[in-house]
């Protein structure tokens, strides 16, 4: 008899830009170029700082405590204590990348059969987290129109149902670059501490906000420290993604609690990336200053360059290094697959994420794609005239025509 | 409103030997030392091979892909390879660490509220994985009288309920150090194949089998491909617990896909551990000979120490790097404790793991202990010496008196 997989693995979500890749790949052995617009890897150094403490690996590469070792942990709060966040060391657990927080925060934050609330679009992975914990997420729509910023109380109050549990935020948001204003941050709060809910916030874009902002960290709002939970990464500020070392931050004691048992069961966090992150302390503010200036650069190339193609509806992103994009076409997977297949300009096409994958509700995001900004300057304007010159030769192809003015006219809403 | 923890997040069980923790550092306060018996982290230095590695780490530290890099999964291809089973690339997933892929069998294997068939004792931090994914240990016992052997079929079949979906083995033994024979695998393997159920092997041990024993992996079983599911890591065999990386084995393609894609859900597994295990084709067949060598000789010392104690009961560990004893003493978490905080000899003395945290069925194991044995030899002799004696004093201190001959003469069973 042979075994059968169970409910929630047969409904483990596949990575929704996966079914591209084989035309992806099939165009770069065509000698076609691909730029990549479609995942968050950025292409810019791990700083030299940090990359210089794999020197200092022991010659037993041993297991840490399972929060992380006290150096590592002193780094992450002192960290915090820079942005204006004074934490104890015992509020924080060094993890597996942002992922394993969100998934610990998920498990310990609500039970088999219980709500996440949240808006969509929403960074996709959190389905895969939400189907190994048993959870089901319910999506509050958010507009292209109103640059996807979180709806008013009425909307979450609607929403709230008997298993409700938290309330799931990503700020600055991914896929939409939509950084929370305070006051629409303290809604959510103030609904998560009135219905006794968990605010999960996943922070790890932080940095990143554009145009002289300030990003409101859940950890900075007075009187919910029983709620928030912040998970948080070291891999977009340092473009060390591959290092998969992030944290869970909470002054709840029982949910750090909780979180430190299932921290204790896989032992520890990655020892080598516990090293690289040490080197974190020694950046001075020049870093950050440097790299929001960069991303806020690249942003302003592809802003405006995709402004001025006709039918494209979107907001000036105001932080992460993605955004949303609304297309004058129908289908956006099969827009995607097309540039890969169909289309290339002087031997180049690019590879855009279809935003179906980013919404729970079906049908929405059908005419949206996420486009993420972690190429050099030069290779992103190029990648948006081909992205351009393909969407006009798209609708050739489909029979759709040039864009109606009338459309145009909401370009760069 | 205070939002609450989720049932499963308070059952997460705390590690067992956290409570001695603050106790192992009072003595150590006091300036006694003590020798830790209680941990499988190996003194061994990661082979030089591997770690060299380290220095090809690129200017990026980019995501890698979420099965593990082509390089990493050729490595392992390899590694099986040379133990005689032959595996396509695609029959591996790189995770972080052992305990990753146990937690994606056990999600992929088994659905909430389903039961995992195993032995006690067996490894604490399975409860932990199990707890995560909602699934319930029912435990067959073995005992110390029969090396901890595997059960008949007739008691596998007495425990199978309607809810059975896999059976969980560790083989070469943690906590026990027995090694199962092809027979006793086969009796499980065709239990498995006969009631549709996964066979989960964690086999992370498997190259340290004593006396030229040899080790019968689960993989190697004809006629089991869609059953079997091997956890494996990198932890113990090359000395590199703290870099996170294992992996999973299974030539089921559907429960291949639902690991996948969790692997997918948490992007990539840690990426500079996936370099250091580049060199582990680097070792030649003399580093396992040597490694094992050492275990054995390392168990040889403290074998030939403990069966020399009156009163206690053990057989003599065939593989891993602990194994299980019975002491003469009724609550083996008072000794542990009491060795802690009332007792040195010569300023020393030694934490060992109670075994009830190693069992499932309640007042099992309560005059048991597991012992590790991953000291240097010199050091292992000063700690059985200073066990031997405590076990004196505590039995003086307890009141129980010298250790009758009736219960001495099953000691060495």
């Amino acid at each position: 008899m042979k075994p059968v997989v169970s409910e929630r693995g047969r409904r483990m979500p596949s990575s929704p830009i996966r079914k591209l890749m084989p035309l992806a790949e099939a165009a770069r052995r065509r000698g076609v170029r691909v730029y990549p617009l479609n995942i968050g890897q950025p292409d810019l150094e791990t700083p030299p700082a940090m990359r210089r403490h794999l020197a200092e690996a022991p010659a037993v590469f041993a297991y840490s405590p399972s929060a992380g070792t006290p150096e590592c942990l002193a780094t992450l709060q002192e960290y915090y204590r820079r942005i204006g966040i004074a934490l104890s060391t015992d509020d924080i657990i060094a993890t597996t990348g942002g992922s394993e927080a969100v998934l610990f925060a998920m498990m310990a934050g609500a039970g088999e059969g219980d709500d996440v609330l949240l808006v969509e679009p929403f960074y996709t992975n959190y389905q895969a987290f939400a189907t190994m914990a048993g959870l089901r997420l319910v999506a509050l729509p958010t507009r292209a129109e109103d640059g996807f910023h979180l709806p008013p109380r009425e909307a979450w109050e609607r929403a709230l149902t008997s298993r409700t549990r938290m309330v799931l935020l990503c700020n600055p948001n991914n896929p939409t670059g939509t950084v929370y204003t305070a006051e629409e941050l303290q809604v959510a709060a103030d609904f998560c501490r009135d219905r006794g809910l968990f605010l999960v916030a996943d922070e790890v874009y932080r940095e990143l906000v554009f145009d002289g902002r300030k990003h409101v960290s859940a950890l900075s709002l007075a009187g919910f420290e029983e709620n928030v939970v912040v998970v948080d990464s070291l891999s977009k500020r340092y473009s060390a993604c591959g290092i998969r070392l992030g944290c869970l931050v909470t002054r709840n004691r029982d949910l750090y609690g909780a979180c430190f048992r299932m921290a204790q069961g896989r032992l520890s966090p990655p020892g080598l990336a516990q090293l690289v992150a040490l080197g974190a302390s020694e950046l001075g503010p020049d870093y950050v200053l440097g790299l929001v200036a960069e991303y806020q650069a690249r942003r302003d190339i592809l802003y405006e360059a995709l402004r001025d193609i006709p039918g494209v509806l979107m907001r000036k992103p105001e932080g992460a290094f993605y955004f949303v994009a609304r297309l004058p076409i129908e289908d956006a997977e099969d827009f995607a697959a097309w540039m890969l297949s169909d289309f290339s300009l002087d031997g180049a096409t690019v590879l855009v994420s279809p935003a179906p994958g980013f919404y729970a509700t079906p049908g929405l995001g059908r005419n949206e794609v996420r486009i993420a900004y972690v190429l050099r300057k030069e290779h992103l304007e190029t990648a948006v005239r081909v992205l351009a010159r393909g969407l006009a030769a798209y609708r050739e192809a489909r029979g759709m025509g040039p864009v109606a003015t009338a459309t145009a006219t909401t370009s760069g809403l």
